[in-house]
C-alpha cells in the first residue's frame, strides 16, 4: 500500500514531462517541497483556488496516465522481482537451483517490459 | 539501428492506449496489417488524405511521447542488459565471477527503470 503523497510524487517521476510546466512546478512546490497553498499562490502569483486546481487537474492528469498505460505497475513489480534476484544471487554459496530461479525470475521480467 | 516501420510498432506498444481510437485503428491496419492508404480510407469512410493526414499526427503524437518519456529507449536497454545477464547464467559452468558480472548488469537495470 504506497501513500497518496509517494504515489503522486512516483507517478509524476513517469508522467511529468506530460504535463504543462505550471501543473509540473505546483507539484514539485506542494509534494516535494512541502509548500502550503498560500505559499505557492504568491509565488506563482495566482489564487489560492487557482493553485488547487492546478494540482487536482494535474493529479488528475497523472491517474489518467498511469489507468492508460500501467508504468508505475509495471516498473514496481518489476523492481519486486529484481529485489528478488539480487538475494537469490547475493547469498554466500549459490547453487544451480537458485540460478534457475534467478532465471525464471528474470524471465517475468522479460515479459513485462 | 531500428527500421522505420518496426519503431512505429513499437511506440505504438509503449503509447498507443495515449492515441485517440482512430489513430490507433489506422497505425494498425497500416503498419501491422499492411493495409494500402486506400483500403483503410474505404474502411473508415474518410479519404485517402484523411488517412494520411491521421498517420501522421499519431506518428507524430509517437514520436513527442518518446521525446518526453523516453520508454523505448529505457525498454530496449533494459532488454539488452537482461539479454546479457540471461547468457551470463545459462552457461554450463557459472562461477562467482560471472554472478558478479550479473549482478552488475542487474545493477544497471534497477537505476534505469
Amino acid at each position: 500500500m504506497i501513500e497518496k503523497t509517494e504515489k503522486i510524487i512516483m507517478l509524476k517521476d513517469f508522467y511529468g514531462p506530460l504535463l504543462t510546466q505550471k501543473q509540473q512546478e505546483a507539484l514539485n512546490l506542494y509534494y516535494e517541497d512541502d509548500w502550503s497553498l498560500s505559499e505557492i499562490a504568491d509565488s506563482m502569483a495566482i489564487s489560492r483556488q487557482g493553485v488547487y486546481d492546478l494540482l487536482k487537474r494535474a493529479e488528475q492528469a497523472l491517474a489518467d496516465y498511469e489507468q492508460r498505460l500501467c508504468l508505475l505497475e509495471r516498473f514496481s513489480l518489476t523492481r519486486e522481482h529484481l529485489e528478488k534476484v539480487f538475494v537469490l544471487l547475493s547469498e554466500k554459496s549459490v547453487d544451480q537451483q537458485k540460478i534457475e530461479g534467478a532465471l525464471e525470475i528474470l524471465r517475468a521480467i522479460d515479459d513485462l517490459i
